[in-house]
């Protein structure tokens, strides 16, 4: 699904894309489909995706590195396994937050990522023109790149995936166990419910490898939610009005804090950083970003005027500007921004 | 909300339509918006919809079953103190089903209610009568009548609506929490997060009295679901990828089972059930329904041939049709059923 929508995504922006995978007959599909333009791995290709189980993304990846001279990421749910077992400067951990009910090639689709988060994981070892290519590639197929290290991207997901989908799929159990007694119980499912329980329609067998990988992040979130739902239950037996209204009118606030997709260009800043000469440095500012929740909608480096020293070129929401602009100079960068018109 | 969609839906099908209102702006509002045809309340309605918040319920239904001669029926998500304070033949408990994120008469829409399942509420005191009329109106307004008793009907909500709702707030709670110290969280809430807590972003405050009213139902409900994410986590913890399974597959299965909406003229069988001279029947026979999961798409009385007894007449899914047989036939009744064409 995720690695045959990169293909096509990649391919209609002019890419020649080659692809592999453990099933021959999938690998003919993909040529028959035009999803790819040819078999196997290309030694001198710029970036390979490994779209596999999350499990076997380390050894994947590594006979990609071995096989090629580009960089190499991945797209799995869980980023803290991958980049300890994987430790080379042209691996970068990814994890495009896109997806659909279908499964495989059925599914692919060139646009699955306009619009979404794409979390990438460098290290500090991470080479910066690798992270500079995967950033314009990831800008290039719509997404949003958030650059997070590898463990706070496991602890988050754990709170806005994981977990959530757990729950979805324990509220949906406790319905069902009811509706064999309570035949009625089902036809009560109406609209929240049934948003609530959707992601619980999708295929198990990925989720026991996730749940382990991350089992930690995860194992802590349930807790924080258990213990969430403990106060709330206190507050419904205590008939406590205040507390409730409070724990309800948070939530309200939270959920209109979601920020919105696909922010308009009049609301868009330019801000341009000349590349100091020391490593890690896009790395360091994508990060930063992220900490400070400027979403970045786009990332360029190009070629300054006076020669081989590069400028990142990002794209921020303008009422966020000024924060980064501080925690920018507070790391000794030296940004220039102007807005968009 | 609710109130101005049954007024706007039934001023649609041809009724007279007359309303009241605590604020007598609104009232003056929604004779401008033509929502109702004129104001107060008329001594010889067929019916009133009392559609208030549901603290409010038996005191409006009391004083309109004072000034009215027709039956009495409410909106409200809880029915069992409803049901036990406002003790008359002529009242008839009902929940529909349906919302909207709009407030009052803004959201106001005459097809809220189509193919929507509308819960009804009688008692062994309800009149035949009073029952058959508003199993008539629902099912012009376009819903599916299901008929449970207010006990039932509260466990049930419970399960399906307010312990969802009270879950909802708190993942948005936990990840609202976190967020305030990772920036990035919000980001990486994709598709999945922002359907479960879509009903999180509703108005709160009708949600206290709701938790109030139905407290012991919810907080059996709460139990269940922290009971079931404490398995879950258990799971999770000790690796336990066969339970693991289990859970993900029966919460799939049970998704999958839920009630598709709109059943297709072509698989509906009608079944007519002659009227025996004993008063509850028509309360008996859609409860049976309900608990052997049978939905009834239309429901109507009709005068037989012989004279003054009448016919119950209801179509249901033809798959169901031996099911609902055998248990009508074991309450003494003698259904004829034929396909619809």
């Amino acid at each position: 699904l995720v690695g045959g929508s990169v293909a096509l995504g990649l391919r209609g922006r002019g890419w020649h894309v080659q692809g592999t995978d453990v099933d021959g007959a999938r690998v003919t599909e993909a040529l028959e489909r035009k999803v790819i333009d040819a078999a196997g791995l290309d030694p001198d290709s710029e970036i390979t995706f490994v779209a596999v189980p999350v499990r076997a993304v380390a050894e994947a990846a590594r006979r990609a590195l071995q096989h090629t001279t580009g960089l190499v990421t991945d797209v799995a749910s869980v980023k803290g396994p991958v980049v300890v077992a994987v430790d080379s400067p042209r691996f970068i951990g990814g994890h495009p937050m896109a997806g659909s009910e279908l499964e495989g090639l059925d599914g692919a689709d060139p646009d699955m990522f306009t619009g979404a988060v794409w979390v990438v994981t460098p290290t500090p070892a991470t080479d910066d023109a690798s992270l500079a290519t995967l950033a314009a590639i990831v800008s290039d197929l719509g997404a949003e790149m958030v650059a997070l290290t590898a463990e706070r991207h496991d602890a988050l997901v754990a709170v806005v995936s994981h977990v959530p989908h757990l729950t979805a799929a324990t509220l949906m159990r406790v319905a069902d166990e009811r509706a064999t007694e309570h035949a009625a119980l089902l036809r009560l499912a109406a609209g929240g419910f049934r948003d609530m329980t959707r992601i619980a329609s999708g295929h198990p067998a990925i989720w026991p490898d996730i749940c382990f990988e991350n089992q930690s992040a995860i194992v802590t979130g349930l807790d924080a939610l258990i213990e969430g739902l403990g106060e709330m239950r206190t507050a419904v037996a205590q008939a406590d009005r205040t507390q409730l209204l409070r724990y309800l009118e948070q939530a309200r606030a939270g959920r209109a804090n979601l920020p919105a997709r696909g922010v308009r260009a009049e609301m868009l800043s330019e801000v341009r950083i000349p590349i100091p000469d020391r490593p890690g440095m896009i790395a360091e500012v994508t990060m930063l970003a992220a900490e400070l929740g400027v979403n970045l909608s786009d990332i360029e480096v190009a070629h300054s005027a006076e020669g081989d020293r590069g400028v990142l070129i990002l794209l921020v929401e303008t009422e966020r500007t000024e924060l980064f602009r501080g925690g920018l100079l507070a790391r000794g960068y030296r940004p220039a921004i102007s807005r968009l018109q």
